[in-house]
């Protein structure tokens, strides 16, 4: 298996992200995105050799499969069939029975629908991308590869919920963690970048993207994280709230809002969105501060310090620290929210090098602290490559 | 005014604490409880000269009223009354209106009322203790001291909760942080045990009781604090969840449960009750620890590892520290609960002092960290005594 392709797979609720990655590399040879399911706008996108392409989804029938039909067909006219020896699905969650990546076989993907209580809207897509999936390629073995799954190693008192213990036995509720397979990534890069082994490295991890999470990593294995039994909780985000007094969920209730209008409000109309009052993006946010704008400049600063808050409590959750990763679409581009980021890390001696800060974007990792003090590293995530090899390793290891 | 004493009421929705407070000392002479207001077996309580006394509250009536005329005839019996020179009252919530103590006249009793809507359990209690004691003492001048003015100081990127800003404006949701008048006090006593002016030291005071709160404090001012927009959000307590991912409640009231049934779960079922399932008193979980009670053991770990986590996250909001002060009645007591925590600060340097950590209990004031280490005090709160001095600081002015 010299050249191992694997077709990875992000089912959403209405969306499914594609790529063709070689797993020695970590390259996308194609890639592309199905949109708009359910819709009469549905599409299908994709890049191949710098090229871009677009089609509509037509004909009758589920979109998750009509996507996938549309893929495969593509995958054959490119000629890329014959060098996939896999499919890896992003499944969000794995509840406490997936602690790592398995071949899926009908029981397993009936365990991933039976966890759709804990991911509603994410596990049933999964199942839909596996059985289109599984339906275009019969040959082919598909692996799945949980979100949740990195951070079964976090002990009891981080996993615990401060609410009655018997709803963690009635209903399973307890601290999952998200985003997962990026912490898992991260560190791994980041060990190397240092030159020390991840079993015996500790760092902090912190996801910026459209949604955010912080892993604590010790010797290597997740032991907190900062989204909880859903990806809900922790930092705030571009359109969700994270962390927030429960007594405010009462008090909306209690005004009469249905419980629909403050999920809503909190998944669709928080964070950057609702504190800006302006937009979910941080580029917008960041772009609009600049210009003097007060809610932007407001939710720019809720952001960061929350950001160091996290950080700052994770160092109790480890013996030392070798270093603190940047990842995430902001984490890997916005020099400003890194910046400020690192001036509330003053306390513990952290010091930015401005230059390495500036040069650390655009896909380009490194170091973003000063040469002695202590190290913040920018690492581009890739959670498509351990896709693409932890289900080639898993292959062979049914191979041999 | 040398000899200033102040009776200093803490009016619950169905209890009612005072005590005669010697406002040059913060000796109580006299103390005392009103309990199971509203129940036939309605009592006031007190302490005086060491012997304690009880009494069934009889008659028709409001028994806030009924309590606070029993509690003037003991006064009179005691021959206190003509020491008294002002009555100092708890409130819990001043809004963004009260950011100091004020003495109370027909409009700011009217302005607590208001506030109800964001204490509705605390401030209507609150203003029935103040209607019933201008009734009983109306000659005597009344002041409000308010639990949340002393974090009024908390810039906004601390105060401005994660959701959409018109929310904030519309119905005043942000943090507003409670437990202020204790962390007021604990941070003076602890900068005149550093021998620093207050004005330029910075502490994180801990308040561990059954309500449980931690506070920044820099420059003497509150910069952040644990609790929120309510008295639920933060630390784990004896029976509130603290800090709690919000997709659980929406998990619970989608599984059936009423917002009643889940609002009562997170207040009275939760936090060391819950996750222990045998008590809310943290003696209980300490003993039940140490005979190998799995929950009790939990409990305890969960417990202290977010209180390291809160302590560690408000460093950041800190230019430099100058001590940890733990205070409340775990704070000022539980050894194990300080060791642990402790324990997980030496990623910081902390170092406890064994001998000094058994030292600092009961009543005693003293440093737990071995010298040249980080400095962690254990300071016995008093807020009756602020109350009392800030009535009487209060009342001199305008005498003056």
């Amino acid at each position: 298996m010299s050249n191992s392709f694997v077709l990875v797979i992000n089912s959403g609720s209405s969306s499914l992200k594609f790529a063709v990655i070689d797993s020695n590399t970590g390259d996308a040879v194609l890639s592309g995105l199905g949109e708009c399911f359910g819709l009469p706008e549905a599409t299908v996108s994709w890049k191949y050799e710098g090229q871009k392409s677009e089609e509509a989804i037509t004909g009758e029938g589920n979109h998750h499969e009509l996507a996938i039909k549309r893929i495969v067909a593509l995958i054959d006219t490119l000629g890329l069939t014959s060098l996939l020896v896999a499919v890896g699905h992003r499944i969000v969650h794995g509840g406490e029975k997936f602690t790592s990546t398995i071949r899926i076989d009908e029981s397993v993907l009936n365990e991933i629908r039976d966890l759709s209580e804990l991911a509603p809207l994410h596990n049933p897509a999964g199942a839909k991308g596996i059985e289109a999936a599984m339906h275009a390629f019969p040959s082919l073995p598909q692996f799945a590869v949980f979100d949740t799954a990195f951070h079964q190693t976090m002990p009891a008192k981080a996993f615990t919920s401060t609410i009655s213990n018997k709803l963690y036995k009635d209903y399973g509720i307890r601290r999952y963690g998200f985003h997962g397979t990026s912490h898992y990534f991260v560190s791994r890069e980041a060990a190397k970048m240092i030159n020390k082994p991840i079993e015996e490295s500790s760092f902090i991890s912190v996801h910026l993207g459209n949604g955010a999470s912080v892993c604590a990593i010790r010797d290597g294995k997740s032991v907190d994280t900062s989204m909880g039994f859903t990806p809900l909780a922790g930092l705030m985000m571009g359109t969700r709230c994270g962390d927030l007094d429960p007594g405010i969920i009462e008090f909306l209730l209690k005004k009469g809002w249905s419980q629909d209008e403050v999920y809503k409000e909190l998944n669709t109309n928080s964070g950057f969105m609702g504190v800006s009052g302006l937009t979910s993006d941080c580029r917008g946010i960041i772009e609009a501060m600049e210009q003097g704008h007060t809610g932007a400049t407001l939710a720019f600063q809720v952001f960061t310090y929350r950001v160091a808050k996290y950080i700052a409590s994770y160092m109790v959750s480890l013996e030392s620290l070798d270093g603190i990763i940047f990842t995430g679409g902001i984490g890997e581009n916005a020099l400003p929210i890194r910046s400020e980021v690192l001036a509330y890390l003053k306390i513990f001696g952290y010091k930015e090098d401005l230059q390495a800060n500036e040069k650390a974007r655009f896909g380009h990792a490194g170091v973003i602290t000063e040469a002695g003090t202590p190290i913040v590293m920018v690492i581009p995530t890739n959670e498509e490559f351990v896709i693409a090899q932890q289900s080639v390793e898993l292959l062979k290891s049914y191979c041999s």
